[in-house]
């Protein structure tokens, strides 16, 4: 029985290998690399150790570990949708609910709706746990683009509002880090490194 | 205090984004691409959550997670070692304490030491969670060289005996994942994939 449900959770191992192969629009700090989304996973799951600290609400550490490990698995099937893609609708779609189904769904059945639950948790940004994951996941971003003169801040001309805009989230998951993001973005402005 | 907190970790946030330029000796499965340090620690991270139930004993889920997600910092500093380089010493090396105490050290100091700990506690593979986290560390290379003939085994004609004693912790960690370990080489080595 064991080496059945192990033989199943290694498909899945196998499949999500793909997450490696999904480059986002963002990039290394201070580099002209594009990340992907398993390093940004990593990255995010290694924030949510340091900074549990600072979420406004007290969270379950683990959960938002595994929120963030697997929260861009479905892009697998998706591909990458760019924050500042005003004309795509980024999340609770469809087409990510069935990416889920089908990828989760390698796993053996009950560990399978666990991972979709997680996952849609995530997506529905209510839970505590869901809302410092998604500041964590605002935020890294946030770090990368102020060490590369803007990023696809500059890169892609957004305007100073639309920024503040997507980056709420951060202020929902964590007073602090968002403390620290309107005062960096302030420096940079008055630097001459964003237009506001 | 907070933010004076958050400054230091971020300072630790960019530094760990190094981990992304390491490679592996390993590649991507069905692959020629060389995997690196922050993608590995992100596949084991994923692993600990799908496989802990064939855990020979009972674990702490978010302590192996957190072992595995850091596991390979150090090497920001000593570099990526082969498991089959016969030559070189592979833990508990001055170096990588050196390295794990620059490199943990720019985390505020108790959290700094947290960390140290943790690294520590895996290296040392005598807990629970240590011995399970070392035999993901080892299982999942396992995967991706029987998808590539063989990959680094075949690659650096590593002899049969030598794979397997390298391999002995997986068995420490998990009698299911052993099981696997060896039917699936020697499967390889009846189909000719591998040499005995």
């Amino acid at each position: 029985m064991a080496m059945v449900r192990l033989t199943e959770q290694i498909h899945f191992i196998k499949e999500i290998d793909k997450v490696k192969y999904i480059k986002r629009k963002t990039k290394l700090f201070h580099s002209d690399r594009h990340e992907n989304d398993a390093e940004h996973s990593w990255h995010l799951a290694l924030m949510a150790m340091v900074l549990a600290e600072h979420a406004s609400t007290s969270i379950d550490l683990l959960k938002v570990i595994k929120m963030v490990l697997i929260h861009d698995i479905v892009e697998i099937d998706t591909g990458d949708i760019f924050l500042f893609d005003l004309d795509k609708q980024h999340s609770n779609t469809e087409e990510e609910l069935k990416a889920a189904k089908r990828i989760f769904g390698k796993l053996p059945q009950k560990q399978a709706l666990e991972f979709i639950y997680i996952w849609q948790e995530f997506e529905a940004g209510v839970s505590n746990e869901a809302k410092f994951a998604k500041a964590l996941d605002r935020f890294q971003p946030v770090l990368q683009n102020l060490s590369n003169q803007g990023g696809t801040w500059t890169e892609y001309d957004v305007a100073y509002e639309t920024i503040l805009e997507k980056l709420a989230p951060i202020l929902t998951g964590s007073e602090t880090l968002w403390e620290y993001t309107e005062r960096e973005i302030e420096t940079s402005i008055r630097e001459g490194t964003l237009k506001q």
